[in-house]
């Protein structure tokens, strides 16, 4: 079942930013207690092709999202330490060096199962070894979160693996709630701000 | 957990059409039958403010859904009998007058139940009346499904009720997955048809 | 098991009436906090042919009602917006204009699932979706309810989709039993108000 | 849930007739097996007050029932032995005498547990005596049962024990499905035969 | 298992006298609230040929229980307004007409069921009416109770429908038992009251 | 539930007869193999003193029974090795020498405990020992069972133990239901054969 | 599991000793109120050949008992009615007279049920009277029960029916278990108070 | 429940005799196989000090039973190399050379465990751990068990741990019993072979 | 329960190896498939600092374990991905280029769920979020196996996070499992190949 | 599940020392209460060959093991008794003369279960003794457990039955820890005290 509508759920998530540092970050609370709303953006692995080009979009988009009050968060399920590693390769390299919004490091997939976004498309009982093993890489999906003030989530989107995101379309969408939450009206299709509603 | 990376559902649903012809649309066979994408999108009511616009914003897209082997199908939990008296309300009466492409009447909740997209945040034992009571109106959020040619979902979308959907972005998905499915590259953020991957 | 001897379900509903006002409306407290009979019909879908006449009808009797303390509302599980719609339609067009008692707007069943009204004719679990999936539009049939002063079902009749009600018949069991309520005598077929009991 | 557009329950039930003959019934199979419209009223007990005039009532219209293929079944919980001494009583002395159709004698409660129209209204488990006890008499209300050619329920009304039947309502309500029957029409409210649908 | 040694089941149950008043006895009390034994005797069915005569029969013995500080009641299944058409049928026409001890009416079966002395030889489960059926009239068979003044039971007996009951053996098992209350012996067989023991 | 209707329980019980033979009796064989009626009467224990003077009323009238085609059984839950003690010990002893006909020994309560007359008037859990006690002596009540030559039983009485039985009053119900079997006619009250029915 | 090292059950038995008095033994108790060993030994059933003669062999041994501190206490399933007439039955008729040790009456099996010392070799449930029925007499084999002075049994031997026990094992084992609780030293193979261990 | 009047239980266990072989013995097959009977004595413990009399005293009298057609297996829950190293230990040095017949090795307590001699007197299950901690050695009492040519036990008897058995009370035993089986008579107490029965 | 003794479990699990191919390898089969033994290590994390240098030992003795027919492994939950950007990485930075043996990619966690050794303290049901959370980042210890070549295991040993491996132990123990293997003799403690068993 | 990074499990355990004592060992409580390391090995059988050498080899490194703080205690599931007479066995003759630390006697297996080091390769219902019977001789493999002064496992490891342990392998690992306890640092592959880290 759908998350919008809902509270983002409340969990403390390893992150690691750029320094070096290893912390915690629950989302939720990142939006509440901070007043701030949260675009949570997973994508699949480090070290691959197509991610480090949405995390340095989004890096290059950061200023625009601070102008709406808006944090943003990367994850994937790769350790803090990988996650470092990569922050320390350079661009050219297929390197996220530069790169300054934490990620979250869902090694233990506490966050990512609740969200229902893991790349599991089986579960079989093997009689053999008297367990359940999954199909696929246990990896997430490119799945995004926009989260309001109050924690409730107003867009959830995911796209199979190799369809990468518009950094564009999240400003729309942040705008276009963000309108709704000041003008108390509703927004309509191909809504942009400063366009006439 | 997400429908990204699987078939969609398979299943018949009653559907309406500009003429008035009831009749019954499997949208899984409806992409594999006809060797074609399909986009899907749900809005919450019939005879409201912000669905409107949104219905015209994909019948004037028509065109280009078309040029990109994309079947166009819109979907609420009215009856068809209600889609029909909207069909047939001017535009300038809020009505939907001038649509083409069909719209699912899920009055049974079957294919919305199972997608998850209802407004039910809540359901409620009743002793009194020894029955499961929901709270909310039982309809959908604005969620939208990108479906390839197999049947798989390559993007699904989901929009908090007052936030209408950007048509373009959609188009953008389409055109990402195309890429793919034709190049066998993985598209990276914000690509662009025509601009250089 | 039938609902007559027992108090009807205590139970919010949305209603919709002539005004465009939305508001809640709890069948058993109608009767019991305002010391009125009720009667409450339910037809199965806005928008259609037979439904209308039968809307008009318990319109033109609304005095008779009013005259023998009784309450009337309609009721189907069309949302508020699409009763507004209706009841903005001409006469001549198919719609209600005119009707001023209040509607419900069950869009979520809650109270339709309990009087066990709906069309459902089965129900099947289908393995492939893992989902139960209902046969029927999941709209009721023309079930009418009489309530007294204090809540208790005097009266149910369903009638099968194609055939209308006849309205002098719910006069007649109101001053049936109203007649029993006051003179404590039971009241033999085919007695009528005024002729000899 | 109602039986409205569902077939009868297919049940032997023991009957009595005028000649003091006990034989079975299967209304079911009385309706389908014979091409012939049933209709079946239950009352609470023999040997009471508005009973009787119920019963002399659908007696005196039988006629009417017969000409439109029409079969009256009465029906008690009352022993065959009970409704046969009642048949026996003079009409002056609050019997039946004169009544020439059958009459079910459901002691077992086979058909108006299905039915679900006992005035049970509560049960309760004793511990002293480790059973089930029930409020009530265990005898039926005032139900009526219209059941077409093929078996199908086509109205079911239930009234409190005080309030008798119109036998003309139930002539209506078969003339009326009847010309649905034939003329594929819907009928609507207040709709009699011979005036304009 | 024999309830013979325990107590009598403590139970409310309708009843009818020869006044035509409708009222509850509980058997139990019945014996211990008023330091009586009680003679409790069931038969099938009202207006049946073999029960009057045993009705008549305790009817005329009545004197010789009175003297033993017994109580005699009747009881069957039947409703208590079949009871009193009984009780005014002349005993010429197979009526009970001049019985005066009360009569239970346990047309819901509460107590019946306890006893196990319901005609009932076998209950099927019915998947077509999702019900449970049951085979027999669910009526009584021909049982009678002795219970003391401490609502102890010291016989049970039961005869098959066809095979009245011997009013003298009732009174001879009274003398035995209260033979041993009263001389602390126990009663040898073919024992009577007055002969030696 | 009463046996009274039904056949009775189809088993093999250890028995001893005053030849000292120990055998097995299967009481519905010997009536169905043997076409007789069966008079089976339990008493509570051997060497006591109400239980010899009923063996040797049933001794006495034992021409009685083989007149009306109807064998005699005794029974007890002693060994049979008890049995032939008491069956070698003279009457003025307290024994029951003379006695011909067979007593069954269910020492293992089989056969009684299926007919419920053991005197255990509670089960309790005991923990300290986790094992479940009785309380009673495990001994059979006065229990008398009158079967025909079907194996069908026609009468069951169970007198507390200190209250002999009438063994003319078995003879009695032999005889009314001989006439039933006969004549086709049921048996009113305090009937007895060459009195009129 | 073997009672060996464990106290014995806690329980009420009937008993009957050879003035005809019938009253409770528990076993326990009797060693632990008494400060006493006790020797319990169950045989199958009075009437019987072998049993007397251990009964008998064991009443000659009596004083050599006492002289232990041990008390004998002799056991069956048959009642207390049954000892009390083989206690009076001359030796050279095969009984008991002379034996002055109580005997358990263990008629409802409590005790024996818990010691697991029945000759159940089977229990079947049986279909067609929904019963369990067991195979054998439900009567105990020869076992023999050795208890100290805190209730903890130190030797139990059960033999098969046919084979008799040696008196003066269970002196020798006494001596030994007592040589133990004097000398805190184990006692060997063979040993015998008064010869070297 | 007792093993006597049932089979031995058939299992292979590990053994081991004095000339160091590792081998399975089957006590049932044993039996049956060989047509002879058993004498399978347990004692506690390798290594301790009244256990080396009582294997001692079985080798003094190995001539004695073998002149009765049985064979004679000691048995503890030691392993068998523990068992060689004692077989290996003089007689002087608390060893038990000189034993010639077979040692069961049950470590894993298959066998002993089914007989119910392990000196468990708890097992209570530790939260902290998640598991079933047993109270005792988890070794056998002194258990004795007799086996005739069809495997079937005649006599079992268990010891506490101090106390030692008596040899010659096993001949006794199995002479008794073969007196039966030769001559088909019950043995009384104290019989013994060419006493008089 | 340790694996020792078994068998490993049969699975495939993604590898990665020095030329960037991503291949599946199941370890059972690597072994009985090839005829070879098989050590296999899990470390915690790539990208950290105790694990190169395990990595660096292994790849030194890698000619030392070829010589003993052994296959070396190495594994941890990272994604290959991640293996391979590791692998690149120069060992003064941290890296472990220059290791040519292949390392599992277990990101699905499938084999060290059933090994049993990840770091996971904890699984705690959140209500809130209505799942199971775990504690720990769901990463191994230093666990290793030594299998022979049919696959069973024959040393598991596991060590805490930050002590590392001795790679000699494991060369010690393949020779003396070897040695057992070829001499059929056990290899006593501190036994080294070469030295004197 | 892996014990590393757990406290080793709370339970007392029987144990024996040279001197011929039994008391208790709770090897938690061991390394907690006296603020020692702890070195628990487990061996398959006493009088065996492989087990003496481990066990001498042990004693030989007791100085080595005593200057790192570190208490070593030895353990298989023999008992006591059969523990002190293996420490009473020359060395020469295959015993362990000379062992001055402690040996756990676990024959209840209590600890080896919870640990799973049992050699129980399966367990079988068996139906004709309705028993679960086990595969192996339900001893343990050679098991080793290093715990902190917190008692807290930091290595487990299991080697097959006939591979020896290497007493210096043990002093590393110690080391290892100890470097990390009392700098901070993990412990790099193949490190040794005093090397360079």
């Amino acid at each position: 079942m759908t998350l919008v509508g809902k509270k983002f759920p409340s969990l403390d998530v390893n992150a690691m930013n750029e320094m070096g540092d290893t912390f915690k970050i629950n989302v939720l609370e990142e939006a509440v207690n901070n007043n701030k709303k949260v675009l949570l953006f997973w994508y699949p692995k480090d070290f691959t092709f197509v991610c480090p080009t949405e995390l340095h979009a989004f890096q290059a988009a950061l200023g625009e999202f601070e102008n709406r009050n808006t944090v943003v968060i990367g994850a994937s399920c790769d350790t803090a330490e990988v996650h470092f590693a990569w922050l320390n390769t350079a661009k050219d390299n297929g390197g996220i060096e530069g790169v300054t919004y934490p990620l979250l490091a869902d090694s233990n997939r506490n966050l990512s199962s609740i969200l229902g976004i893991l790349d599991i498309t089986n579960e079989v009982y093997d009689e053999a070894t008297d367990s359940v093993q999954v199909e696929g890489d246990n990896v997430t999906y490119r799945a995004t979160y926009l989260i309001d003030e109050e924690g409730t989530v107003f867009h959830e989107g995911i796209n199979h693996m190799p369809v990468g995101r518009n950094v564009n379309e999240y400003i729309r969408l942040i705008d276009a709630y963000t309108h709704v939450q000041e003008k108390g009206e509703v927004c309509p299709a191909n809504w942009e701000e400063g366009k006439e509603a």
